[in-house]
């Protein structure tokens, strides 16, 4: 049972969101910018970072639907996600893409475990500073999201097939269009 | 040095904000609605929130700018926001703080660490569901911004001055506001 009297019927952080509408459309500006919006990063590989990080905090609910939006995003490779989680160094992903999990892994522990040795092998692999920025903020973001969803003790339905099928919408119209399908009127507005 | 080539001459989140004006903007609008606009928790109350979670991530910028706000916001007293960070539960702060604070430092390990019993005494001692989510995620928030700061290895120079200064600004302006002194013109729209 959360641990608020929190809008029935919606799980997770959209119970938390349509609770507070004043601070939801900030927080998911945050994550159609980082997560959703044209990167050098493709939007799957941003989602495996959210994926990894949320998994790492152990929060059910937000590793299950960047989950499913990091597999919708990537041709449907559900197979990927849970390889990525399992261990990252042994799946098909780039190795740019390993270095910068490692330093998101970092800054799940906390920001100072991250190392000038850890960014630089980041960028000998090719990856850029706005891209190393990215991976910083993500992974700090979703030491945010998870906490904010976990703390509350927001409802998390074990039902895969929910969150696939709202992966699918997030992946396709991003997070700021697809909130409108769910928060109250006055987050409208942008 | 930072790990990133951020702009010269600004220090902490306000170098990282710089760097990514698209971030800068809900980041702002996040501590606006949370820290400073009306709410039933003074300001400086929420201040001291915050400043206990960034003491607790050991973010030494962030402890600092929001203890020098928190004190702008109670009269100046800057003995209360040490004896806050030191040990709370002796602090001249209400019971009901006290209590909020408890939630604040289990958010900080992790959002499971909350329990029904201790949103229960809070709640006792006269705390809103409201005042419970905003503690909440503050005490998220700041485990994003900490980890922000502290994983790009900003710039966090050691004088008390330049925080005292910039803490009376932004307790008179908010954070909005205030960042429109620094933030690049893109940022200015809202």
């Amino acid at each position: 049972m959360p641990h608020i009297d929190l809008p029935e019927g919606l799980h997770g952080i959209r119970a938390a969101m349509a609770y507070r509408p004043e601070t939801a459309k900030p927080l998911n500006e945050i994550v159609q910018v980082l997560l959703h919006d044209p990167n050098s990063l493709l939007p799957g590989e941003r989602e495996l970072i959210a994926t990894y990080v949320s998994h790492l905090n152990d929060c059910y609910y937000c590793q299950t639907i960047h989950g499913a939006i990091a597999a919708a995003s990537l041709n449907g490779d559900e197979e990927l996600v849970r390889r990525v989680k399992a261990d990252f160094q042994h799946a098909d992903i780039s190795e740019k893409l390993k270095a910068l999990l490692v330093i998101a892994a970092k800054v799940q522990k906390g920001g100072k475990h991250v190392t000038a040795d850890d960014v630089g092998h980041a960028r000998d692999l090719g990856a850029t500073d706005r891209e190393i920025h990215d991976t910083v903020l993500i992974a700090a973001a979703f030491c945010m999201y998870n906490r904010y969803v976990d703390g509350l003790a927001t409802t998390q339905p074990h039902d895969e097939a929910l969150y696939r099928e709202r992966g699918k919408q997030v992946a396709a119209m991003g997070y700021v269009a697809v909130s409108k399908t769910y928060l109250p009127t006055a987050t409208q507005a942008e």
